[in-house]
């Protein structure tokens, strides 16, 4: 984790440039950011035997890094692994006046790299303590923190921030001024969105046991 | 598209053989069918250039088969390509009394395979089809079909769904009744849900154009 930080412009290498016209790719290293701090479920690519390997695991960053559970794909990540994690939001469904218009709006960030197993307890204390935070702020302070064996059970894995793809697509289907408009049809979009909803308490504690604030005020609230 | 059918156990194989403990693997190919249907964006992953490559797109099925969107990796799709192609639906957060025995209510299905191209126009209208009705269902007898052009500019991958691993993480903490009990903390299950908005209009439209019942129906419905 060095001090200078990453170009706010995204870099452009073989794997992360553009090709496809309908949807917005975007260098900013911002969208990147918000993409990823909207999520906390990745899926985590990986070449076993020769053959892709798509799981999905939990993340966290700092300013340069991703920091990823690992244990699911553990097998698979002897060592300096090319890896893609990729995310996604799905923000809705874009209906247009031809089926081949038809699309999907959404947020996506695909991060290309080589994945470090994290190996110093203090780092890797800090990266779950990112990953932690990431989904369920304020459980770092709340609940038990990870004990040494625990610690060394844990495989976390790091992944710079450096090469990284971000396309988006918004907005109203393409085909309103084109020779389809003329069918007269309804097109729009239907949107998708996702909230938390209200806690559960675990049935082994009594069920009045107050829900901590931290957690009770999510409900409701957007999430992607 | 043989008559015969896949068998409703999935086998394990290699790569579909459950290793960890916490969460269950299902061998039963009704949950594979039940969490694909609950979707409509998976992570297709490839090999290109002997690196990892993981990107959303849109998916449908028949009894045997997946059939994907492939223009996002056309490119690394030549001809016989294995592929992983993975749907994940996030319940919620697994909120226990230790950060280590935090995790992700979940429900996930990958499937290993090679892909194929379609190619024959009869089976890549019908491709097309299940894919259309089962991310949008109702547009393919609404919106306008693909026509000749059309269906040459897109590119359908199918997959065997015979090879494919289901796993699925449901309710409360497993901490509930061992020594971190005794902390008195809170703990339980965040849940997460999606679904449909109110459809918006493209604004090329005037703004009182009727929204289909097909559409308008799915508002307020859970996605996922």
């Amino acid at each position: 984790m060095a001090a200078e930080s990453l170009s706010p412009r995204l870099p452009v290498t073989d794997r992360t440039r553009h090709r496809r016209l309908r949807e917005q790719g975007s260098l900013d290293r911002a969208e990147l950011e918000a993409i990823l701090d909207a999520g906390f479920v990745c899926h985590l690519g990986v070449v076993a035997e020769g053959r892709p390997l798509v799981v999905p695991t939990v993340y966290g960053r700092d300013e340069r890094q991703l920091y990823l559970h690992g244990s699911v794909a553990s097998r698979s990540l002897a060592g300096g692994t090319p890896v893609c994690v990729t995310v996604t939001h799905v923000d809705g469904l874009v209906l247009a006046r031809s089926v081949f218009e038809h699309g999907v709006n959404y947020r996506s960030a695909v991060v290309h790299g080589t994945a470090r197993k994290v190996t110093d307890p203090e780092e890797k204390l800090a990266g779950l303590r990112l990953l932690s935070e990431h989904a369920a702020p304020g459980q770092w302070s709340y609940a038990r923190r990870p004990n040494r064996r625990e610690l060394a059970a844990t495989t976390l894995l790091a992944l710079s921030l450096e090469e990284a793809s971000v396309k988006i697509r918004t907005g109203a289907p393409d085909d309103g001024d084109g020779p389809d408009a003329e069918l007269g049809l309804w097109a729009g979009v239907l949107p998708l969105t996702s909230a938390w909803g209200t806690p559960v308490t675990d049935p082994a504690l009594p069920p009045n046991t107050p829900v901590p604030g931290h957690i009770a005020r999510r409900e409701g609230t957007r999430h992607g």
